[in-house]
């Protein structure tokens, strides 16, 4: 093992500064375009029109060009005739004022008298609907400032004034090399080990979405001497180097001493989390990035480094994401060694904005998907305790947020069928889940961080489902319930159950391998709950303590051959192809305060419940009864 | 003249309706791309991932892959020795765990005794530092919904989830029709009565930017069956249909006839204002839309109904522009046969934000270039005094408006200059300039509407400039003034001055064509003040009403040959080729109230004016002292 484990851990905005510093002045490439493929260009000096606009004393009605001082006595008891060819020509707009006339008479004021007469009731003043030359613009006159990102609006003003071609800065092109013996093609033939490369294809995408012209290598292996051919070639062809994986300590990494025998390394390793790693290095004058392998490390690698190179390359300025105060929902730790980013989801609930945490690991691509903001906890702070007021940088519309019914709760397969029928019914509604287990959503009702929970929770003395929960818990919050369905919780076991388990006991007596779903889910109560009928003792069950937080996690637990068996409903087992062993019926309802239930995008949720493409969705999914769902009881 | 002049005024909202009714549902386009190439393009139904990431059990760390239990007795003090290969394998971040071990331990957390042994001091517990199957996403789970825009993280997810290829709505075609027998292509040697289309050019840039695909036809001449012909060919290969001009009731406008041939008008007129000769029809299935000449018009067809329909085809929901509230600064007529956009300047002076209403002509370009938000006054108001509050749509992101310094008053070519080199210097600041004369900026002063007034006030006692109309019209408001320039006033006339004119008797002496500033301008007063001195009556000089806004504008007149002489600076006389007769010096001055001294932006914009740069732009333009620039006098 021959690893250089240690790394710098220099504050970002020192290692910006440093950077940009030893970059010093940047090359930046202007190019002379024509001015209609110029939209969200950046100007590189100020643009003057060449000619003015109008460039002929034009008409600026359809009418009659006629002299105004024959107009004079024109009223509605006197109409004044006039004669074409000697008292007026006919024009449109546009056309332009023969020297002679001195006024346009728009066609609505005219009376017809015969082919080549007409009668006019009021008079004109001079200059009436014409429009002088330069009206619009002058020759000479400044239409667009110096870097300016140039708009529709605009290329039609250049036109006008007769700029055909403009000068912008170039967009910078930016090499994408992907590193790694480990990496494949999308689409390759998986084997145990290969990793998919998708960072490539997610940089290109920002650098192109940013402006910069993307310009993605073939995966290179972990090999010095390919490594630094690629570093030659893209510091030969391109404006700006990023080079993915590579940039931590491990056994293979040669990018920074790559990149130290080429040019040099100005900093590595920054005091954020994530994206520790990050490598900041110079070749031949370009910076080269080195990015980190994992997905979450390099988006805020590129979101807080390269977004701004890319800007700069293009004398744009980088607009700040639009900070909003949010109730943070749950405890918060974070490291005293890093500035730290934490992913939240985000709901507007009553006139609260709630900010609810996101998984942490920084392999998360998912968590990406899901966030709608980030809130960053910074280097001198341990933590932060739930219901603290934070800032929260949005990654998407308030409106959308606003738009938004949050579901905190029980986790089943159709609450991703209702967040998708919901949005296709009306587009500009949306449904955002998280899964806490039907506790925590009774949780999230109490504290007010959540419109709708899904919970399934059996009364242990009277067998009924849900109803005792909210009278214990939720009695001062006046809540409803939306029945949901009734589906089949069952043991998931892989196809043709090998190892032939039938009931709670075979988990101790076969010794089988179980995975269980998270404390204060209804499912995990269920476990409990017959575990303690029967006198099991759950230290007994191996696996006890290995925790999943859905349904579909644990069917894939079992699929993937991590553990022989778990707990969870029928929908999931089918879909991730395992047999079933029944173990109960149950229900599975939607608690919501009432208050909520005049909200509109809760009668389109109850239109969506009781829709005939709902029930169909249930169909293809399998194992539940929908006799009831929709239903309010109050 | 065979027009048709009657067109229906139906509520916007009305003809919208009725369009979409009449086109029923669209046929909307879908296509497979591959996933990388997805980046802001919408989803057609919910995308669920074929396989779990990480597909096989992973290193989540650069470490080894050992046996927990071989580990619980390790301590510092009772560090525990492994061997490679009979404890443990090296494994790097993202390697495959072999099946016999159950956990990783870091790099970070091993002393190295030999080649292959190593010392740890703290146990590890099962799973730990694994990333198991399907962590991050699980085989069938939902990644994004139906009609979800995709972004580049969502193309990260669905590729880890071997998603490689997507269904999409197809971007539509969309026609870009330009026609008028008057119109010539950019570039084309002008004739008098040629007018250059941009409009295509400008559709052709929205049309992209709203995420369509223009495909723009040649030019077609004002001819029955040329466009005839044009719109078949344009039914059959695009999606939606745009044909600019010939959407009004001129005598040379067959679009209507050709569409109602071909298929139908739904609606021709619409009761909003600019934009009301509009033309809705369809032909083969496809929507048609007849898009009136004016680019302001054109404009505001474009944003409200043509945006909309290209959102439609790409299963995106409308965003509606920001709203915020402003205090109109001038008062606003409007009619009640329309609902009235009027665009606007916008300025956050003090606490308060500004709308100060820009020209209103059809044919304005520059007021799409220069606007900052857009006014609605409904239909059935007459109009919006000043001192109003009204909500303004905005086109600018608040930042730029918050960061912009307000500038209302004189206008001299200075203020250009000023305002690009503030923008240079710091790419997050603007100076937006109205030019109201100097009397309107002492006014804009008096009631907080602006930051800074550029004024030149010749006092007619004391021979003193700008200090006296501070006292008389500011005192309450505590106002600085920052010393501008010293600038020649004189007559601009053609190149060698044909008239041989001298001085302001032969304004009327010669009897030629005046064209004078706007009421209330500081070089109107100048005019004024000679001509009493003189004991000239202003009625005798041919044009005295004619007024300007701008010294160029002025110049403008002059050189196109609309005038034979005008009042203004050197700067503005070069520009335009015209020559210039000297009439006096005058102080151009910037006076700001004193608590405004203290902006970043004000200090910017004092370095501005004292830069190096600035003084050349001066050097360039000629005929200004700049001695003194910058003094602050308070």
């Amino acid at each position: 093992m021959s690893q250089n484990i240690y790394l710098s851990n220099m504050e970002l905005k020192d290692a910006i500064a440093v950077f940009m510093d030893k970059l010093g002045k940047l090359h930046l490439q202007k190019e002379t375009i024509k001015t209609w493929d110029g939209v969200d260009r950046v100007t590189v000096s100020p643009i003057y029109s060449k000619i003015s606009s109008p460039h002929y004393n034009a008409s600026a009605m359809d009418g009659i060009a006629t002299f105004s001082e024959k107009t004079f006595e024109a009223s509605d008891r006197n109409q004044v005739v006039l004669e074409e060819g000697k008292d007026y020509v006919v024009v449109d707009t546009g056309d332009p004022i023969p020297s002679e006339f001195d006024c346009v008479i728009m066609i609505e004021d005219l009376i017809k008298v015969d082919e080549n007469k007409v009668k006019i009731y009021k008079s004109a003043i001079p200059w009436q609907n014409i429009r002088p030359i330069g009206e619009d613009i002058i020759e000479n006159q400044l239409i667009i400032p110096s870097n300016h990102k140039v708009r529709p609006v605009d290329i039609g003003a250049m036109l006008a004034g007769s700029v055909n071609d403009i000068e912008v800065y170039k967009k910078p092109i930016v090499a994408v090399i992907p590193t790694g013996t480990e990496l494949v093609e999308p689409g390759t033939d998986l084997k145990v080990g290969d990793i998919i490369d998708f960072n490539s294809r997610v940089f290109s995408s920002q650098v192109n979405q940013w402006g910069g012209e993307a310009k993605r290598f073939d995966i290179v292996k972990d090999n010095y001497d390919e490594i630094k051919e690629t570093l030659i070639k893209a510091s030969k062809e391109c404006d700006i180097i990023l080079i993915n994986a590579g940039s931590s300590a491990g056994r293979e990494d040669f990018t920074s001493k790559v990149i130290e025998e080429l040019g040099e390394v100005i900093v590595h390793g920054v005091a954020i989390k994530p994206g520790k790693p990050v490598i900041l290095g110079i070749i031949n004058d370009k910076p080269v990035i080195g990015i980190p392998g994992y997905p979450v490390s390099a988006y805020f690698i590129m979101e807080l480094i390269v977004k701004g190179l890319i800007n700069l390359y293009q004398g744009l300025e980088e607009k700040d994401l639009k900070t909003v105060t949010a109730i943070l929902s749950k405890r918060v730790m974070s490291s005293l060694k890093y500035l730290e980013f934490i992913r939240v989801k985000l709901g507007y609930v009553g006139d609260k904005l709630i900010a609810t945490p996101l998984t942490r690991g920084a392999g998360a691509t998912m968590s990406l998907v899901r966030a709608d903001g980030i809130l960053e906890v910074s280097q001198n702070i341990e933590g932060l305790e739930a219901g603290s007021e934070v800032n929260i940088k949005l990654l998407k519309e308030e409106e959308e947020i606003k738009n938004t019914i949050v579901c905190i709760g029980s986790h089943d397969p159709i609450i991703d069928v209702l967040s998708d029928l919901i949005h296709i019914k009306n587009k500009k509604y949306y449904l955002s889940s998280a899964h806490v287990g039907s506790m925590g959503g009774i949780m999230a009702l109490k504290s007010g961080e959540t419109h709708i929970a899904p919970i399934h929770l059996l009364d242990m003395d009277t067998g009924e489902y849900n109803k005792s929960y909210i009278e214990k818990y939720l009695k001062d919050k006046n809540i409803a319930l939306i029945k949901g369905v009734k589906r089949i919780q069952g043991f998931m076991v892989s196809k043709d159950n090998p190892l032939q388990i039938k009931d709670f006991k075979d988990l101790v007596d076969k010794k089988v391998r179980f995975i269980n779903r998270q404390r204060g889910s209804g499912t995990r109560l269920l476990l409990d709950y017959n575990l303690k009928n029967l006198n099991i003792n759950p230290r007994d069950i191996m696996g006890y303590d290995r925790e999943e937080f859905t349904h579909l996690s644990v069917a894939g637990a079992v699929a993937s051959g991590n553990a022989d068996v778990g707990l969870g409903v029928y929908s999931a087992a089918v879909m991730m192809g395992l047999d079933f062993i029944p173990v109960c019926n149950e229900e599975y309802d939607i608690a919501i305060p009432k208050e909520y239930l005049q909200m509109d995008i809760v009668t389109e949720l109850i239109k969506v419940l009781t829709s005939k493409e709902f029930k169909d969705e249930l169909d293809k999914l399998g194992g539940y009864d929908y006799s009831d769902t929709g239903t309010i009881l109050e």
